[in-house]
């Protein structure tokens, strides 16, 4: 163990950090502190490529002893979408034991102030990024993403991810100050004069429910800003992916107890296969706080019934894509094909139904049919995946069984455009590889109006988890944008792309969006894609359509996870 | 009608208000734009004393027109307290008309951007001020506060406190830039880049409830805070209490036509007696934002029920002063009889239950007993309200029989140290003026730790609103903190208050308080009373405990009443 960490060392150390998130939070503009390539990790603490390899491969087969109060069992049973068994196992937590052990701490933390906080969350942090590469491995065997996704995604980008969280955390508890002096004139008479002391208060303990695909990116946000304003946070992974929240619990409770707080502040709530813990934990009353990612069953579930928490959820959507026309016919098919195949399309962010007029699309290459748009957008992607190699370098492995029989389920829904390939992985033989399915749906107002198209529409207005994409033939543009507002508002949707050259259109795809309360992205043709969001600039869905209830991130998000308690005396 | 506003004229005259606003919110040091003494108005196009009274006469036995789609009756009948039937009519509306044309304005208002709405929902607020003693008898009326009070709390006060939220409001919007230039460096590469527009957009249409005892202060928050982030509001007051808001969106209807906006973003839902359309309209879609003040158990229902809309709630709490010993006991004893007195008690955070030890406290003039403090406190209160003159003057009268029959109930509850006394009213011989009613009640620990307090315990558990409160003796200053947070916890509170000389029991208070999430006033001895906050700088409630649900006014309270909308395209 380190020496101990004082809050001047901490805050000499991570304010200037602070202070630039501060800043591209407030202007938007591109920054992260944590580095996007594998090569720039193995100098001044952090662990190069193969000494994370390593101290992945020693966790394999081990108990990973957090030292929680309450432990009354050890869990695991992870299976790599690899192939591999991992066999770490967790503690298991009797909760009558762990939750008040968890509060102990609070008064400490809270009483820490804003600042102190910010600069221990910032420090889990940094520790966190300095085994990067440990924790690529972590989440790529358990979420099924190929190396260097999970390698981005779960680490600097789900770091990134993190310190926004930190950075709006820190800034709402500071728009009050500490103390003010009120003095209101009377007239002639002595002013009325009183001395107010402000202080942020958390809610108690917040849990934090991690999902399969994305455990630390989609896990970070909420866990961060429940911390930073002052909550304890228990940390409920999913069963197949434990290891990298685990290791995330690990990294906090030891930065928590050098900086001389309580480390039961974090704790790890692993569970039994089948035990279902999730729904015990979101009601017990210690519980003022959830943030979950998952199905739109049991999102809702937690909405309805965790009524004594602060519920904030990240659900399933149909997202969209309205391909109208283009100056880039070619970018527009490789810059699709890229977004349909990264991660075999096991993103919330993943377009799902792609809406083309039925008389085809004008675009650089001349008038195109929605046969062709189709066709060459199969081949397109096809040509992106005809390698083995960098196939299984974008598509990762599917997650696990459900997505797997979904994806050839979907294969009878329709004509194929683009059938699902198996590919070989040569380093994981276990390794379930599939490249995405296009099937081809009739979108015609005449059905979707009489609620009578039948199977086209109940494939297309459901989200079909996993490398599946619907090509709609649509009647018209007009028709794309109204079947965009009724997929939008009837289930959701993280994100919605477009691709016009006709700027009236550009501007009802833009005002659909608005009024229906999604994220759009216009004519992306290059090496940026409407399923990946930037911290610090991009949100991450809205909070104001059936995907999700709150953003990724914003004031919303933080400021009501603690509330404001004011002491007024006569001054 | 006046010529048409220009935004720009509009920003023109309200940005410094707005920026003065901005810097109190964040200082928290006193500030208001709206003068409260009555002779400050009648100058600069404003009401003056006899001006507003006689255009408060010619509001009598009239029909009030707002010029709404779809009203399809004229509905009225509110009783003042002190006893003159207004006789006025308001529309009464066909939602499924009126709704829909809610809506028809909103995408202007969206795109008129936060600084116009702000500057907007100013101009709408310096027409109020204008009308402030023409809105006093509007409110006395309605409320039954006395002249004064209804004068100050449903005049400046409630401006203040429609001001301070549309301050949040802007700068919650403005937190956001229109835009950012993005641009990801990629080595020898040339830097992805984008450019994003933000937007806020609203939620949709929100709904207003309105009080009976504050229709004013308690509604302009929620009001103004979901104008000003861009929807429509539905004003739908109580019964008992429409003709301050109907006024209030009648102005408001006016600014918005002038400004160029569809007045239709603002309307009213007056009811017949019975009909109660609050669950109706709460519950409808269209509804995406309701604020209410009012009962627990309907407060409650809208939590519950109101699933589409994000709800926020004043409700009804149990609030406490302990009275452990006191440096300046004449003033503790004037202040507490002046809390205990103002509005008959009739506000959200008037003192309850007051907690006494039982072997009495210390104090500047010697030690005194649980009976002489008691004894002392009737005195007070019986000093304060001796000359009927001054006794009406801050009593007012008793808003509705309900009130009165609890009070007339109360008196069984326990040994009277001061009985509720009948106060006559020259002026208007018809109110029902009533002297604050005082209890002794035991709060043994015994009892309440063994929940065998009967009468007592339910009795001091229990909110009993209006002009009654309890002095309950307390095995020890201990006990008193117990039972402090017991009663928060378990009923909620609005405000605390306590006297101490003992800096480590001044702590064990600060301490529950910041635990149960309660607004705490310690030591108030002189011109400042427990239940009154002052805009931009007290926090009304914490939304942290049962009363309430949010506070005004914080980030939280405007934060998820819009979204922010992204649009991306290549740079």
């Amino acid at each position: 163990m380190a020496a101990e960490l004082t809050a001047h060392q901490l805050i000499a150390q991570h304010r200037p950090t602070l202070d630039q998130a501060l800043e591209a939070i407030r202007t938007r503009a591109y920054w992260s502190p944590h580095p996007e390539h594998p090569k720039a990790y193995g100098e001044n603490g952090s662990l190069g490529m193969a000494e994370g390899k390593a101290a992945f491969d020693a966790l394999l087969g081990t108990r990973l002893d957090l030292g929680q109060p309450g432990t009354d069992d050890w869990v695991g049973g992870e299976v790599s979408p690899y192939g591999i068994e991992l066999g770490v196992t967790y503690p298991h937590a009797d909760i009558d034991v762990l939750l008040p052990a968890m509060r102990a701490g609070q008064r400490a933390w809270r009483d820490a102030g804003a600042e102190i906080r910010a600069a221990v969350c910032l420090e889990i942090l940094k520790r966190i990024s300095d085994r990067t590469h440990e924790f690529a491995h972590a989440v790529m065997h358990t979420s099924g993403q190929a190396f260097m996704m999970a390698f981005q995604a779960g680490g600097p980008h789900a770091q990134d991810r993190g310190l926004e969280a930190v950075a709006y955390a820190y800034v709402e508890q500071v728009r009050t100050p500490d103390t003010a002096e009120w003095s209101k004139p009377q007239g002639k008479r002595d002013p009325l004069a009183l001395t107010k002391q402000f202080t942020p208060v958390p809610r108690g303990i917040a849990l934090m429910i991690g999902c399969n695909t994305f455990p630390t990116w989609n896990g970070y946000p909420g866990l961060f800003a429940s911390l930073a304003t002052g909550n304890a946070v228990l940390v409920k992974p999913h069963p197949r992916a434990v290891l990298p929240l685990a290791l995330t619990v690990q990294v906090a409770r030891e930065v928590l107890a050098e900086a001389g707080f309580d480390p039961n502040l974090v704790a790890l709530a692993a569970e039994r296969p089948g035990e279902g813990i999730a729904k015990t934990l979101a009601t017990r009353p210690e519980i003022r706080i959830v943030d979950y990612t998952g199905s739109t069953a049991f999102g809702d579930w937690l909405e309805t019934n965790a009524r004594q928490a602060q519920v904030y959820t990240e659900k399933a959507g149909v997202n969209t894509v309205i391909v109208e026309s283009t100056a880039d016919y070619k970018g527009m098919l490789s810059n699709l094909a890229f977004s349909l195949s990264l991660y075999s399309g096991q993103m919330c962010t993943t377009p799902q139904n792609l809406l083309i007029p039925r008389e085809g699309i004008s675009t650089d290459e001349g008038h195109k049919s929605y046969d062709e748009v189709t066709a060459d957008l199969a081949k397109s992607v096809g040509g992106l995946l005809g390698d083995d190699a960098r196939a299984n370098a974008l598509l990762g492995a599917i997650v696990n069984p459900d997505v797997k029989a979904r994806l050839e389920a979907a294969a009878g829904l329709g004509e194929v455009a683009l059938p699902s390939r198996q590919i070989e992985n040569p380093e994981f033989p276990g390794a379930v590889v599939r490249s995405p399915l296009i099937v081809k749906l009739d979108g015609a107002r005449k059905y979707w109006e009489n609620a009578a198209d039948g199977d086209d529409e109940a494939a297309y207005m459901s989200e079909c988890f996993g490398p599946v994409s619907f090509a709609v033939a649509v009647d018209s543009a007009a028709d794309a944008v109204e079947l965009l507002r009724r997929t939008t508002r009837d289930k959701g949707a993280m994100t919605v792309g477009a691709y016009t050259t006709d700027e009236a259109f550009e501007r009802e795809v833009q005002e659909a969006c608005l009024e229906e309360c999604a994220q759009l992205s216009l004519n992306l043709t290059g090496g940026v894609y409407v399923n990946q969001t930037a911290a610090f600039s991009d949100f991450h869905g809205s909070g104001g359509n059936g995907a999700a209830n709150a953003a990724l991130c914003d004031g919303a998000f933080v400021a009501n996870r603690f509330r404001v308690i004011e002491v007024r005396r006569e001054a």
